[in-house]
């Protein structure tokens, strides 16, 4: 599991950072990769990394902002042409439907692939064996999702020594202790999976935000999150230029983190007024509140490990 | 009066190749740049050049393919963020309206420039004292214009000292002679302008195609042009894939130029499957026919002098 980041300005494209885009490459857990929300050029940025489109699975978009969807028309024709065959989701705000089929039939894009677009609501969007994802609603003038990617916790392995020592042998029985059931054996015996088990593994828990002023449901959705993605379109002490523009500080950001008891910070969503010298202040600041931060920077990738 | 190159490649964004935008800078004409396409990231592209987008007067649109209109929005929006306050027209085929109005409302992008969008048929659909613009229909499977732009002539300059050699002074019988008109002075001659004014100006024409077959219309948009940019999907000897892709070879675009008596020829629209060796085939198939043949390259510049 490991983020990689394909835009991390904010507004509007600039030499040192691209709109908005961000990878949760789950290729071990899966073998796809989800994307949260695809700025202009997110093809672009794609063609210089190894992300094969036909494996983006799910994209996730925050709000209807340009600079978070206006590439999302190119590279799902883009994944079309490349070969993409598998079914692709798309969820995000009210109007994303309304977006893709008017530029898809308007350009006469015909995708060779089934594509899904889920008009959200908050509350558990996704929920299958191995993840759950949560939606809700921040604080940007218009609809802004963020989400909440929880990994569901995964039983320990099998002590198959120690099972085949009780004179278990491979076979149903296994799997049936590996699935956490209590198994009555023939003789009369009963094998409770708990002590045939090893520790079972915790999920992880990623959130990626929308943008976002400094609010309740942010915090929310970062509980206790391995990995939190908060937008920083301003710097400390611009508090009420942050407000007004429905956007946080690097502060707001590290406040969360910290309430919501996270892991580790990744701020992004960085405004192109700031130059490299200026990023390293910006850290500076959310470390403050919050030491374990970074920023985000195209092309750069996070690797989540297990807990 | 220059061409430049923002995206030159054909369906998808490549490496080495964006797709398709063309800048026709008219700087020193009307302090104005004239686009022929917005491809997926033109507005990147720009990033990358001298080009200011508020300079940008007049958008002509091809056709409605995703790899010629998905960079629109973006730039149009970001124009605005950057100051932009001046006009914008928009030329295109039917559709393009709805096109940017969809993408602009859902993402709640609000210009603070006029923008005026205007949905062409054949014929002439701008005319000015400097400059006219016809488009023709061009055979591409949907609908897709090629645009014809006629510089008007400009009359000779005042021969002055000629004038005053005869009595006549400075003020407002310059005016009339410089704009052609014949005078009756006061002591009843006849001032003839022809006598007056040097050479006459020749207006130059450039000639802008979208993706095309072969075809008739081409060749009268580029009757006498000095410039044609003309797509090359394809090589040599594959006319029967480019019928059935509805796109031309080298070969078809040089016969054009050569059949309608232009100055230069520019290919364009180059497949990403043709790497930098294989450019110079390209180009070399093209001059068998039309000697004074280029290959377009993303931020190639070409100057067109003066007749
Ligand atoms: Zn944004
Ligand atoms: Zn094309």
């Amino acid at each position: 599991m490991d983020i990689f980041f394909l835009g991390t300005g904010s507004g509007m494209p600039a030499k040192l950072r691209n709109v908005t885009s961000i990878a949760l490459k789950l290729l071990e857990e899966r073998g796809t990769i989800w994307l949260f929300d695809v700025g202009e050029a997110t093809q672009h940025q794609i063609l210089h990394t190894s992300i094969k489109p036909r494996r983006i699975e799910k994209i996730f978009i925050t709000h209807l902002h340009g600079d978070h969807i206006y590439g999302l028309p190119g590279l799902l024709s883009s994944r079309s042409f490349q070969g993409g065959e598998s079914e692709v989701t798309v969820y995000g705000p009210k109007g994303i439907k309304e977006y893709i089929q008017v530029s898809l039939a308007l350009s006469q894009s015909y995708l060779k692939y089934p594509l899904k677009v889920i008009e959200i609501d908050e509350g558990v969007i996704f929920k299958d064996e191995q993840f759950t994802v949560e939606a809700r609603l921040l604080e940007h003038g218009i609809p802004s999702y963020g989400y909440r990617i929880v990994e569901q916790d995964r039983p320990g392995t099998l002590l198959a020594d120690k099972l085949q020592e009780e004179g278990v042998q491979p076979g149903p029985i296994f799997r049936k202790i590996k699935n956490g059931e209590t198994v009555l054996l023939e003789d009369g015996r009963v094998i409770e999976p708990d002590k045939f088990l090893g520790p079972s593994q915790k999920g992880r828990i990623v959130t990626i935000l929308g943008d976002t002023r400094f609010c309740d449901n942010a915090r929310k959705l970062a509980k206790d999150a391995d990995f939190l993605i908060h937008e920083a379109t301003f710097s400390k002490g611009e508090e009420q230029l942050a407000f007004d523009y429905f956007h946080s500080t690097t502060h707001q950001a590290a406040k969360i983190a910290q309430q919501a008891g996270c892991k580790q910070l990744c701020l992004t969503h960085i405004s192109s007024r700031y130059d490299r010298q200026a990023w390293l202040e910006l850290v500076g600041e959310a470390k403050e509140v919050f030491p374990n931060t970074d920023i985000s920077e195209d092309f750069k990738e996070f690797h989540i490990p297990l807990r």
